[in-house]
């Protein structure tokens, strides 16, 4: 299992000043490139949740589209698009967080989901953790979210505690 | 087989007037919410394919995201993303397309695909044809395309035309 994420990791590729000067961005193409690294990556998040009962995959647009659709395949649950304003074309429940500058929005369909169903939420990467905790409270007001699971943790920025401590918080490589 | 079309087919919603007046938009997320029609379109198109030697799924933003990475994970491929400009973060190469007004862009990485790779390009829905048609152009730049799969396909747009004869078209439901 460590030689696995060991592999994952190597396959992730560092790229210096992007998006913006002094941040060193975590590139996972070149892990989804590698056919043996997608599919470690895939099955390692599905182990960490084999034992709970889940009915949807919320993928936060767009990277937790990427490794949330073959979480939903693979797991026998739905998929739930968590996505930016206006992309969704039904009536829509939206949920604000802040920016660095300003503030952003993430919304899903208003009837996604009801208050039984218990989601995981899936994201590429956990850094301030300011996405991941406003898609927990948006799924919070309409059903259960049991888990959240990230290929990518950014220890030294603490995501993590802006995340409810009775949720389950999984990330596969951590820096 | 007609069977699951139709209950794919019957899992799309139709909603009026988006993402503007006149336009019927075929929504997927009713679909994707469905765990037995997510599992079933996926199937459907690993199925169409699999007498292909197949190396890589190139999924375009954002929505063949979703449908490409199952379809990788299930036929053991890499995944190259598609993407609009500036998201990618090393060196790429791009393809301009025209639009209703004005032009658009989608980049892959530079490095990303050799002269033999062979790659199944994945969408959601082939309209009019314009990204698609810039995407196969894109990947041959590079690589060797040898197919692209759609969920939907609206026919009278007669999007199919703008795409080269020698490529496998699929799509799983058609308006």
């Amino acid at each position: 299992m460590e030689e696995n994420i060991k592999k994952i990791k190597d396959s992730i590729r560092a790229i210096p000043d992007f998006p913006k000067k002094g941040i060193l961005f975590r590139d996972i193409t070149t892990a989804l490139k590698n056919s043996e690294t997608l599919k470690l990556t895939v099955d390692e998040l599905c182990e960490q949740f084999k034992d709970e009962k889940i009915d949807y995959i919320a993928g936060i647009e767009s990277r937790g589209f990427i490794y949330g659709m073959p979480l939903a395949y693979k797991m026998n649950c739905g998929f739930i698009p968590v996505r930016k304003p206006n992309k969704l074309p039904a009536e829509t429940i939206s949920q604000e967080y802040e920016l660095e500058y300003g503030t952003d929005k993430i919304e899903i369909h208003k009837d996604a989901l009801k208050s039984t169903d218990r989601v995981l939420i899936v994201d590429d990467l956990l850094a301030t953790g300011g996405t991941a905790a406003a898609a927990v409270k948006l799924i919070s007001r309409v059903a259960k979210p049991v888990g959240i699971a990230f290929v990518i943790e950014l220890e030294e920025l603490e995501g993590r505690k802006k995340l409810p401590e009775d949720i389950k918080v999984v990330s596969v490589v951590k820096y």
